[in-house]
């Protein structure tokens, strides 16, 4: 595939074939109490079970499985807030491909230990000051590194979009209906694979993303036409979600498909987290808990409706959950 | 069935018959980083991603939904730490069967709301100085309730075999052939039922209990041929595995089939938490960790081995698991 162009349905389900056996088959979780509390159906594809604890072990493997025998040779770069690094690096670890990852110097330690751990050498940069899709468009033009994107990538997108497959087979095999799917949004790579592997499948579902308050690039853009960014956005405890604008590819795919998004604040992803624990009995980081929180904070509303949300990832601190538990 | 009979393994295909669309079907889940560090492959039954948080649902339902019409009327009562009160009040509540349910003032108040929440009536009793069997008895034959034993009946034990029973399914699905199965035994009904459906599906597997230090009544109940008791214990944070004796139909199932037991250590629960925190993203409470705690403790020596443990409930205080997150 040219790297710049989109990706199709039938990209998805070739990407299901390369992942088959190497991903976990998530399973479509549900609690009795947060049914009746929102008084709907709420569906969790709960990819905080897969390798690596988040989605992107999907993308990341699809494209570098997908890399002739000279590529593997040379590696692979990929920049990462965290859950990308870990992924491909591996990815790149199962597949053997040597691996070099680009990192905040202020990601959560658990990420950047795990990325370390599957073999991958990690350089760390500053977040504020330094920009990390140049420090890895240098190293993979000086070291012949080939460039596995988070999300802007057609191989990396088809990857994700497994997880909208599976969302279909699942409900099918359990004679369920969804009407609506939401999902977290960074660079917007997980919710582009995901509504074109349901526009296929499910073409009656509703998507719409869930963004950190402030960080709501592609809710605003969809709304608006036209990409929007982020502007001088407060921190946040969604590390996962930073990404300043959506991807051009993503939101090429996105714009057409969705029906919307929600911004999300702090506190209804903390509750978010708190009720994953107490009822679903998954550890969720917060930028996978976003989701989760629109539907639960009733920002979508979810009465007499069947729900599906991704919680994407669960790579939090330990310190940090113990806080969020602790909180009320 | 005669409530002092063996149940055998048509009871459990018959149970898997009844729960199926009520019970979840629970994943078969792995962790890369934690069969590196076992040097073996461990398959985790997660069983906290059971209706009402642990495996109890299954024995609770199963034994309910076998009530005539008469039975139904009257209601059930039931006595349990915490575990099978949520199971049995739950299952209660989904049959349209009024409940009645006999807890430790001491339980997890966790564990006592959501009992509560399932529309159950609570009678708290003093773990230390009452008989919960005789309050139990005693409701039963004064308003003609009809008791769901937690463990020494024969369809609580073919509920919970259902358990083994999906083991033995989702290892031939995926070509797995397991050497060993390990799960928590307070009363020893998980382990009789899962024991019984695995010496008929997988009978090369050896199964083996774990149990907290100083509750270790079905390690050395094995070991000595005949039930013996735990004598004067000390406090111990697995609230779900503390009875005093293995009970006189599950032992009489188990003795046979056993390969033998585990005492673990709370330390070792408290790591095997923080573990499954980490790299399964898990919540498991203490009780429903001392299997795996004896695996990834290297008590039970898992190299070049296939090992099966049960993770049979994850109903935890929210300031409990903070605490044991925060522990090194």
């Amino acid at each position: 595939m040219n790297p710049a162009a989109l990706p199709n349905f039938d990209d998805i389900v070739a990407a299901a074939r390369r992942l088959r056996g190497h991903a976990v088959l998530t399973p479509l979780l549900e609690a009795d109490a947060l049914n009746e509390a929102i008084g709907g159906r709420l569906l969790v594809k709960a990819e905080v079970l897969q390798r690596t604890g988040s989605f992107k072990f999907r993308g990341a493997y699809n494209r570098i499985a997908a890399l002739n025998e000279a590529e593997r040779k040379r590696g692979i770069v990929a920049f990462s807030s965290g859950n990308h690094a870990q992924g491909a690096a591996f990815a790149a670890k199962l597949l053997d491909v040597p691996a070099m990852i680009v990192m905040p110097r202020d990601a959560p330690t658990l990420k950047i230990d795990n990325t370390r751990g599957f073999g991958a050498e990690v350089v760390l940069y500053d977040r504020y000051t330094e920009d990390r899709e140049k420090i890895g468009a240098e190293l993979a033009r000086k070291r012949g590194l080939i460039l596995v994107p988070p999300f802007d990538d057609p191989y990396v997108i088809a990857g994700q979009g497994t997880i909208g497959l599976e969302i279909a087979n699942q409900c099918a095999a359990r004679g369920i209906a969804p009407d609506d799917l939401l999902t977290p949004c960074s660079g917007g790579g997980l919710m582009a694979g995901c509504a074109m592997a349901l526009h296929r499948k499910l073409p009656q579902v509703k998507a719409y993303t869930a963004e950190p308050e402030h960080y709501d690039d592609m809710r605003r853009s969809l709304a608006a036409g036209t990409r929007q960014r982020n502007v001088d956005p407060p921190p946040s405890i969604c590390d996962a979600l930073l990404m300043p604008e959506p991807g051009a590819l993503t939101f090429a795919i996105n714009k057409p498909l969705l029906a919307g998004g929600y911004a999300v604040p702090e506190s209804d992803v903390r509750e978010a987290m708190r009720l994953a624990f107490r009822h679903l009995k998954l550890v969720v980081e917060p930028g996978g808990a976003v989701a989760l929180a629109a539907v639960l904070s009733g920002r979508h509303r979810a009465k007499d409706r069947t729900v599906v949300v991704v919680a994407s990832g669960g790579n939090v601190d330990p310190a940090l959950f113990a806080e969020i538990l602790s909180g009320t």
